[in-house]
């Protein structure tokens, strides 16, 4: 399958590439050629007229937890753990097999609406995500999340190698939810199966004070430094939230080259805190972004994660110039493929993974044009994204999808399991 | 002109009508019928079937700069000072006469992509952005904005008498810039003038604490307590932003029945802080929401602007549960019209003016469905705005836009406008 993108604006995300205008070719998976417009012969499966529209790399959502549609606005408004207690758990203890892919493949649809082409999502049996999203087309690294509750370090290392041998769509990295819901010794079996396989661990990490306060309490250390000295960071990987570090993480961060993700809207509607994201960048630690789930946030919508992960910066700094538009979209899409070492996943480059968007910018909230990559960030909307191609493949254009089951379809199904588990 | 619903999920805003499926019907620029389904030979001249979507009243977006499109992504990332001084300043002075009747043009289409009926809109030469309005068939409120370097109170009056005449579609209302662009003898002359006309008076107000700090020491008092003891709020009216108000500026507004809108997203990416909505809602004043202008924010999306009213309250107070969806959405809707006291305006009710929005719910980002209010303010999105009506008429649908001339000729003499304002 060739496809040719001609008269487009590209944003391509490489250090020193000024936008430009051109073409873009893409053959199967792959970019296969960036530059200026051509006089061709060839002939391609298709030929998309992009009409001075953007195309750009799709953004990198670097925490998620997909299935977790089914408790989208169920309860919300409530202090953070009758949230969990009364709302969240009950109904998660319900879910049965098959549940999963359905209410997984809603969130992918979503993801696509908003030019979202990767997740890295973190939910008990990722193997149904997994196939969720081989069979939607959609690309998702899985992550693991043992907890003294629920899923093993032998189960993971069982999905790290089915998932990692799937589909070239999908991956799976080891993580644990998070230091206040493992035990020392759950964390130290997971040490050893990251030396053994000589892989990175992810985990939620200092999302808030409490959890930060209590960790001291318990182990006399922060919960980035206690998690290094258990030796889970010598491969690397990274944290999700991180709104409280101390100076020893931050320290802990940078010595093992570690990533963060931050959530700002699940963040700030949880009320836990504004994430030092302008200390990240100083420090040069890598920062991604992700939506964070649909219970806690309830969209799934990097517009507005992007336009939060500045606002919020300048407002805990007082600084309106902080995180400028521009460090907002790279950790948009470039940083969010370094933090899971997809390199060919970061630029729309020649030789990189086909994973493209294209933006509208004849709306009004574009107009007039002076300057784009500050309106995406600024002024951008999921209605701006118009096309989202994964892998070489259009999932989703001008409102419509072209996924393995129809979406009225998946919606029934998803209503469907949600009345049952609310019932 | 009559135009039947049917099949519609109905959200009226009214107190205590919880959401129900029937139809309405709109005879010219008002609300005829809201109700259950009916068995009816009538013929209407166009019946839509909003196949279970929601119908509900349109945003009211309380305070805004409309003409200042141009300034759209031109300069941000800047601090407030050098951006106003630098940026703003400069290309507003060049300025010409039939400008703003453009560039206003582009905020409205801008409007109905989300939802919003009504702008209450400050900026100078008012009677071009109403006449924009008029074409456009756009509803707005006009504010003066009398400062020590423009506008005059004289002038304010006398566009007070023409575009109160001009057409049902807009209004106009006095009000200054802010207490610190204007002088005691241009107050105390406004507040004859509002005496004289028995009318409200709207201006900026406590939207920096620096702002509030200069007030204190000029005045000896804070801003909202010196603009009544002038005799300002004899007639109502009230202030937009409110970020940082005293205990005592609470009274007044308490006292004088006066309503505060709140601007979260310029507020937030100005570093200007976050308004105590929660207060305001406890003291029982009324509350309303803006986009503020496309300089500063830079979209003119309702969307957003709900999603931060809640989601930056709960940050504010460190509490998950505070200023709930329903809050919000009151604010967005019946709030915004009692404020500009546009009663026949704040509800999807028989009687009152046909203002109102279709929202798609066939969209990933409000699938399940478990709670429509919380979806609209939490997972909402202007991708769901797929109607927009406004006294009568059909504005916006699916992307489409029906107003007085091409969109497309309104984007190109846009950008030529501002590229001559930059140039």
């Amino acid at each position: 399958m060739r496809i040719r993108f001609i008269n487009a604006l590209i944003l391509t995300m490489e250090e020193n590439r000024p936008l430009f205008n051109g073409e873009v070719h893409v053959e199967d998976n792959l970019i296969t050629y960036v530059g200026p417009s051509l006089e061709l012969d060839e002939t391609f499966d298709r030929i998309i007229n992009v009409e001075g529209n953007l195309l750009m790399p799709g953004f990198k959502n670097i925490h998620s937890h997909s299935p977790m549609t089914f408790l989208r606005s169920y309860a919300d408004d409530l202090p953070l753990f009758e949230w969990l207690h009364n709302a969240v758990f009950p109904l998660e203890n319900k879910i049965q097999p098959g549940d999963q892919y359905v209410l997984s493949k809603i969130a992918f649809a979503e993801y696509l609406t908003s030019g979202i082409t990767l997740c890295f999502d973190m939910y008990y049996s990722p193997l149904e995500t997994a196939k969720a999203a081989v069979d939607s087309g959609f690309r998702a690294a899985l992550c693991g999340t043992v907890t003294k509750y629920k899923e093993s370090v032998e189960e993971m290392k069982a999905a790290y190698h089915t998932i990692n041998k799937m589909s070239p769509l999908v991956s799976y990295h080891l993580g644990f939810h998070a230091e206040y819901t493992a035990t020392p010794e759950i964390l130290k079996e997971l040490a050893k199966a990251a030396h053994e396989l000589k892989v990175p661990i992810w985990s939620h990490i200092s999302e808030t004070k409490r959890e930060v306060d209590e960790c001291i309490e318990k182990y006399g250390v922060s919960p980035a430094v206690y998690i290094d000295n258990l030796g889970l960071y010598k491969y690397g990987g990274g944290g999700f939230h991180g709104v409280h570090f101390t100076d020893a993480d931050f320290e802990v961060y940078k010595k093992r080259k570690l990533s963060i993700v931050t959530n700002p809207s699940a963040n700030t509607k949880l009320a836990s805190g504004i994430a030092p994201i302008k200390r990240y960048l100083d420090e040069g630690i890598n920062v991604g972004i992700g939506t964070d789930g649909p219970a806690s946030n309830n969209a799934l919508d990097f517009f507005r994660e992007m336009w939060l992960v500045t606002g919020l910066a300048k407002l805990r700094e007082n600084d309106a110039s902080v995180v400028d538009a521009y460090a907002v979209l790279k950790m948009a899409t470039v940083n969010g493929a370094t933090a899971l070492n997809m390199l060919n996943a970061r630029y729309l480059s020649e030789g990189s993974l086909a994973d493209i968007i294209m933006l509208d910018l004849n709306q009004p909230n574009m107009q007039p044009i002076n300057n784009i990559e500050k309106n995406i960030v600024y002024a951008g909307s999921k209605s701006n994204v118009i096309m989202t191609m994964i892998n070489g493949k259009v999932l989703y254009e001008n409102g419509e999808f072209f996924l393995d089951e129809p979406i009225e379809e998946i919606y029934r199904k998803g209503q469907e399991i949600t009345e049952r588990l609310k019932g």
